[in-house]
């Protein structure tokens, strides 16, 4: 599994991974409703294609750069979600004269320099149900019907439904929170789509917090998460997974041992673990150890964690009893604290089979 | 300068770099010692090329993936400051034959699996005058010395010195503070050089906070510092340079408006700026806006901070009379909190000119 591996290496365990997709494709299929995945976790077209194998026909993206490398890997049903950028306009002609392709729209500001689309494009309007990133506030319908009006007046721009995105899920692992961003969410789209019905507009919906932890998707149409793929310790550490769902882990091997202060160093830094960090008793933390195993890993029985980290170093803090265990040009094991980040500096995984996926 | 930028883009100020490495140049050769300058921060061999104007030949890199690309590139004097990590052996073999190249090493563990290398390597003793992160305490010298003897007795690995990096310095912006950590460092390396002064070893020395506002270097023979080429924010709010001094800026499309909460959203999130934060008033800011002018950006006329982000998404917080300035497809520029980690995130830069600078 970590053979021949000599510098920060990310793996992936495949079939984990498999089952976290098969479990959302399952959730979608039972709520009776559509799976539009978020690919920006995992941005690979190999990895892309086990959704095939779930029915997974459309996806979502946060930029035209992934939306584009997608499309060359053969998926036609493209949603871009993010607030539409007319600077990419050329763009999105290209994209559009070739397969389906969807956007976010929160404003008409920048729409009126446009006439006509030669493609159809459609758009979702992206409201706001608490979140305050982006979107129209839920409650503020004649704005909405504002910018529908406006929007729809362009030449093939065709308005298809409502777009939410709740990220206040990642602020809280507080269940009964959870719970009320979640039906706030519901019962703002539903209200929407009552409203705005002579449309039949669809509700999109879905972060991974919520779709992770959610049964109940009443009124809407489409679960669009992403993080799930993978995971990571920060949807460990709000309760959206269990610590052994976590698909990825960073194998790093250990070039420092300092018996004085009870710290590893390894190859592994911020510019493969990113500077995320979650907050353990008081102090930041980049990923956490697990334990390798012949053909896997699993939690480690001891809580040990990254402390510290610069450009291609981790400072690893461990008591006197773990330390003996370290020995310099060990490989050691850690679940990173956001998957999406470390993916997307790494460029590229390994599955522990050793074979190579490459990213964007 | 910023036409037909659509996405992130980072900018570089060729005026200002070149300016920031004569600077560095000129304060290295009127204190008679090496200038053997980092090349973590831009990792371009183009941008490499412009330091031979200033004597440059030899350089100082923190991964054998740097080494390699920067080998390739022509240098053929190449100190690699991280801890050797054996299971590079291999590629340490590799670029021994064909370039001059040291490492650095604080321990003995895994080299006596080693009896001999076919190709000489220099190797300096890592030393740590007080930050803590590698390295041997220099009031060791029994154990310095142990070390010393175990890796000269393999053939062809040959002691050349000591290397210091005073890190700490980037944690206060308190000068006398700053001052006593840089006389330390000083007398650590001096005392050294006395102590094994049959072998006739060099001292490597200087981070950036240091080499930007020390002068005397007293029985330094070399400076290493790295992140003085672009500098950034963080630099600045320590006291290494001027504002004016960061040569690179992030473009980012404007794509939302938000009245209600006086918020700008643009595209420039984790995945451009990354996650490295400094503190402002108690609260974490991501970068800060700079002046688009004709042909290059100057300080703000307020301090406008990113004071969120997500993977793709960047919001900042403006006053009302701000955000009336401010529309929807305009571009913003800000300048990064860590130079070294935007501009690995991003892969390439472009010049106020136009042109495109690939890195590693």
């Amino acid at each position: 599994m970590i053979e021949n591996i000599t510098r920060p290496t990310l793996l992936l365990d495949k079939n984990k991974c498999f089952f976290n997709i098969k479990k959302m494709a399952k959730k979608a299929k039972d709520a009776g409703i559509d799976f539009r995945p978020h690919f920006k976790t995992h941005q690979s077209k190999e990895t892309a294609n086990w959704f095939r194998d779930f029915g997974v026909n459309k996806i979502t993206v946060s930029s035209f750069d992934m939306a584009a490398y997608f499309a060359n890997a053969g998926w036609n049903d493209i949603l871009i979600a993010f607030p539409f950028n007319i600077l990419e306009l050329a763009r999105l002609r290209e994209l559009s004269s070739k397969i389906k392709i969807s956007v976010l729209i929160d404003n008409s500001d920048t729409l009126h320099q446009l006439k006509a689309l030669e493609n159809s494009v459609h758009f979702y309007i992206d409201v706001d149900t608490g979140y305050g990133r982006t979107g129209i506030p839920a409650e503020n319908t004649t704005e909405i019907e504002e910018v529908i009006k406006t929007v729809q007046s362009i030449k093939n721009l065709e308005f298809s439904g409502f777009y939410c995105h709740a990220g206040h899920s990642y602020k809280t692992n507080n269940r009964a929170e959870k719970d009320k961003i979640h039906q706030k969410a519901l019962q703002n789209l539903n209200s929407l789509k009552t409203i705005f019905k002579e449309h039949a507009p669809k509700a999109l919906y879905g972060d991974t917090p919520n779709c992770s932890i959610q049964t109940d998707f009443s009124g809407i149409d489409t679960i669009t998460p992403g993080n799930f793929v993978f995971y990571d310790l920060f949807q460990y550490s709000i309760g959206s997974c269990t610590e052994d769902e976590i698909t990825v882990a960073m194998a790093c091997p250990v070039v420092g041992k300092y018996k004085r202060r009870n710290e590893v160093v390894m190859h592994g830094g911020a510019v493969h673990f990113s500077k995320e960090t979650i907050n353990i008793d008081g102090k930041n933390v980049f990923g956490k150890r697990v334990q390798q195993e012949k053909n896997y890993w699993k939690p480690y029985p001891e809580d040990i964690y990254i402390t510290s980290v610069s450009q291609e170093h981790g400072i690893v803090k461990v008591n006197s009893v773990e330390l003996e265990k370290i020995s310099i040009g060990d490989i050691l094991l850690f679940v990173p604290i956001h998957s999406c980040l470390t993916a997307n500096l790494m460029r590229s995984y390994r599955t522990l089979e050793g074979s190579t996926i490459t990213m964007l």
